[in-house]
């Protein structure tokens, strides 16, 4: 997530120091699945047309064109896009002054447990709704403690919603107003503070919800030196717990953000 | 790879049809760590100064600056560049006409055993050498079978040139000629037909050695309907078998080949 509804960069609350001890398993990596018997993709296909919280979209040209069938030679396009395009991870530098940037963000961090919180009920009946300690708590009391060093997922059911564009994916209220669920940043605060997780994930738009102004649970993941996944799909086929999430996030120089190709073994 | 050592496009041979039957586990994934003790970052950081086969480079522009130390807001840049760039995978597509692209790869395609050819010493006397069929056979007799669905990646050691730049990692000789080593095309047909491989990879610019004009090793890959992953880097830190790689390729729609985030299960 990048601009505002209306297109302005937010320039917000100056706070005090980052807070820099992010999860790093140092004794191998936990809640290792036995042997995965299945790989999960969680992104969405990058493309022109893709809904993105900014105005601006990717864009594709073809250098060489597609060859005719059965022909040998070199094919390729070149891409222009915002680093918050497409399915994406947040850099805790995205978000906070000095905060650590994409090449920064170590490869243990980048392959951790998943837990998926369920919110789809609620979020079909109230596009505004957040995610909150209460629905963390539910989810361990239903299938036990969240893993240290886990990335936890809001499952909002939204990502049905790219297929209808940017207006459906932003849930566009008649008054301009956006309407898409999130995570509260009590919940990220008590996740990061209380169970050590490593990142977080929406399968909307924006780690904050679609309403909010002052994006609270960036504020959080972000000053927590925690990184943010936006944009998923393909969170029904995860259990609530057991996957092994793989972040290829694109490690491009001073980066604050990129298209991250997510695959789950489950 | 995509323009040959003067710019121009390759429009190359026509042959037979694609050969399509890419080693898919059915039953789930071969080979996995009982349970994986660290993560290795196999992909360069991509940068606008990033060694690269063509001459055009990644470009990033600063959309929203960095903010002060502390400060909260956004910051994101722009990225723009071809395909093929920083550490990447050619699908299938970027060598032959009708071949599959980067979105009909199959995401167990992208989660496979890695068997690493250590050729270095023979690289550092002769930067043209090619991997052949023997060095299979070699590493077969020190280390088992090659497995089904493998990505057979070779170690040159000529990622370490990547600090030097363009020049170096080119290997450009006095003549203008490039010279770093690659895969042999009678080593690749080998691994598709008898081992059933799943992928290829190289810490070089090109599947193919510097020195080819004809991309022998790009047809077979393209036309067995595999992948090729090339400039990897960190192959040092990986077993000679066991390894289980990532793929994190950012899925763009109709690309060719895209900038991969790959990570070793070591």
């Amino acid at each position: 997530m990048c601009l505002n509804g209306t297109g302005e960069t937010v320039r917000a609350r100056t706070g005090g120091p980052v807070h820099a001890e992010p999860a790093r398993p140092e004794a191998g990596l936990p809640a290792w699945p036995s042997r995965p018997g299945r790989v999960v993709d969680l992104s969405h296909v990058l493309s022109p047309t893709t809904a993105t919280f900014d105005e601006e979209k990717p864009t594709r040209e073809t250098v060489a064109p597609a060859l005719p069938e059965g022909e040998v030679g070199f094919h390729f396009n070149r891409w222009t896009f915002l680093e918050h395009s497409g399915t994406h991870l947040d850099a805790p530098g995205h978000v906070v002054g000095g905060g650590r940037l994409v090449p920064d963000i170590a490869p243990e961090e980048l392959v951790v447990p998943a837990v998926v919180l369920d919110v789809r009920e609620r979020a079909a009946q109230d596009p505004d709704t957040v995610v909150t300690v209460e629905d963390v708590l539910e989810h361990e009391r239903a299938h036990g403690p969240v893993p240290e060093g886990s990335a936890v997922l809001m499952f909002s059911g939204w990502s049905t919603k790219w297929e209808q564009g940017d207006a459906a994916v932003r849930g566009m209220g008649t008054e301009g107003t956006w309407h898409f669920p999130g995570l509260g940043a009590e919940a990220c605060a008590f996740l990061v503070e209380k169970r050590g997780v490593s990142g977080f994930g929406v399968d909307t738009l924006s780690s904050d919800p679609g309403t909010s102004t002052d994006f609270p649970a960036h504020e959080v993941i972000g000053r927590a030196d925690r990184w943010g996944l936006e944009c998923l799909t393909g969170l029904e086929r995860l259990p609530p717990r057991g996957a092994v999430l793989t972040v290829g996030v694109m490690p491009g120089e001073d980066a604050s953000g990129a298209p991250s190709r997510v695959l789950a073994l489950v």
